[in-house]
């Protein structure tokens, strides 16, 4: 049997997985992201090695090991171009780990990972063009259109969470105003949330936050479910956001099927149900053309491990 | 020699071009686009064949006709499927036209077939990522990725002038809110420069206006051009929309080149000059990758005919 290997890289973890042709992670290790490029990256070899170790491998086994990674990727060159939360700029990704693996290195956004992993294996099995987006401290975007990974012209574009929905509205952490994402991420919610409670000192939502240690994305979606008149409408401004932005990608992309990942996407039904409704009314030529069904993601954090996986089959 | 031959079908007129290698137009024809679906089908297989008899050819001559046709097309199932001026509904537009031309036909959109002729043969010409918006009574959008046209999932997509840059904004013809084109059509260009002359008696665009025949597209960049301060305010908050969806379009697609076709793209450089300047404020990442040079297409109405005539090629 051919297995496959996939690291993903997070925030707090560095996360590998051998993975068999089931799209099953079959073994896998994990260890703490620690600061400094110079210090993650032998750590990342050294957790698909252990990865490798633990299902009876050794690296060369495996004909490439696929890395997701958060940040502005260029697949082409192996560049991390910019990555947000560690402020790394031109990081030569791929061809530093090529020092430390003795396999051919692919790497591509986190979001692309999840997206892949996603149609070989999850909620997107069978379909060939797939939008996703993780709904997360920011908004990613992973888009697969006729089976293969959408980036763009040059491997750079696709990202949607930078794409305006209110001309010169919320400042976005990217410098620009109005971006989905200034919208649509968890950030976003929990700026909408805190708003609302500020205006509102009656709605369920100041207690729900006391009892569970602050606001979070959870404390709409918990109180509007509850029937907190305020919670539900500070969820239903969020859905339509989010239908604004989802409808402009489908008149851009008519992918077959929309997923929804990441933190709020738990939310499930009071999330789908609404953005569905709302998304009919922001998409061009919804009464002609059939809306793609909008699901959850399946697989969790386990579709960017088996998508960096198989990064070097698709 | 292998001659192409292509047709473009227009609101006032059907033209038909032979065209050579070079993407040169050596014959042509045309005739008034008279109404009804089924008398525009046989005009416009009419005006091909007299196209191609002006070469000295006969339509068996071509391996292809290529047809270039306004409103939302599938080139792969051959229908109109909506067309906003004739309003057309579902039109077997490629199967009625085989009936009449004893070749295969390939459809598509015109504003498509406008960036193929220009990626062949205009100011595109070399590039393998293009996006080019015809700025007229709306805005069409053409895309060429890895040096064929995108469309999309299922070939219905990429219809960027419907894409909201502000949510809920002023209504498009199209039915939603705050599209592209509701703010950077040649018909918007015109609302704005009434409602700006409504409030400032004074401007130059009046006598513009009453000397021209009315307000058009080009009041406001004549009299920006002379230097009337409203005329500038209105071009300069024309040019800062246009450069919002560019801005959103680059993110998305990083093409390599921009183009900017269609009437208002004769304004020339006060049309460029300050949308080059302001879309940098509004693509994403734009201190980290060298943003697309943006230029005014080259070909004018022969672009369509060019690029639907090489619809079977790409």
């Amino acid at each position: 049997m051919q297995y496959r290997i996939g690291i993903d890289l997070g925030g707090t973890s560095i996360k590998a997985g051998v993975v068999d042709e089931k799209y099953k992670i079959i073994s896998s290790y994990q260890k703490p992201t620690l600061e400094g490029f110079e210090i993650v990256v032998p750590d990342m070899a050294e957790t698909a090695r252990i990865a490798a170790e633990n299902a009876g491998l050794i690296l060369e086994d495996f004909h490439s090991v696929g890395v997701g990674s958060p940040g502005f990727i260029n697949p082409s060159t192996g560049l991390l171009v910019f990555s947000n939360n560690t402020n790394w700029r031109n990081m030569p990704l791929k061809q530093e780990l090529e020092k430390h693996i003795p396999v051919p290195v692919f790497i591509d956004n986190d979001a692309n990972c999840a997206v892949v992993g996603e149609m070989l294996a999850g909620a997107a099995k069978g379909y060939r063009h797939v939008l996703m987006l993780t709904l997360g401290t920011g908004v990613g975007t992973g888009l697969i259109i006729d089976g293969r990974l959408f980036s763009g012209g040059d491997s750079m574009g696709a990202e949607l969470g930078h794409v305006p929905i209110i001309a010169n509205g919320e400042p976005c952490t990217c410098g620009l105003f109005g971006c989905l994402e200034a919208y649509a991420s968890v950030t976003a919610l929990i700026r909408q949330t805190n708003e609302a409670m500020a205006k509102n000192p009656e709605t369920k939502m100041h207690a729900h936050a006391a009892k569970h240690g602050g606001v979070s994305g959870r404390t709409s979606f918990d109180c509007a479910r509850e029937g907190d008149p305020v919670a539900m409408r500070v969820v239903d401004q969020y859905c339509t956001y989010l239908a604004i932005g989802l409808g402009g990608f489908i008149t851009v992309f008519r992918p077959e099927i929309v997923l929804l990942g990441g933190g709020l996407s738990g939310a499930g039904d009071t999330l789908l149900v609404p953005v569905r409704k709302k998304v009919k009314e922001y998409t061009f030529a919804s009464d002609l053309i059939e809306l793609p069904p909008i699901e959850r993601a399946a697989l969790g954090n386990a579709a960017g491990t088996i998508g960096a996986a198989f990064l070097g089959d698709i």
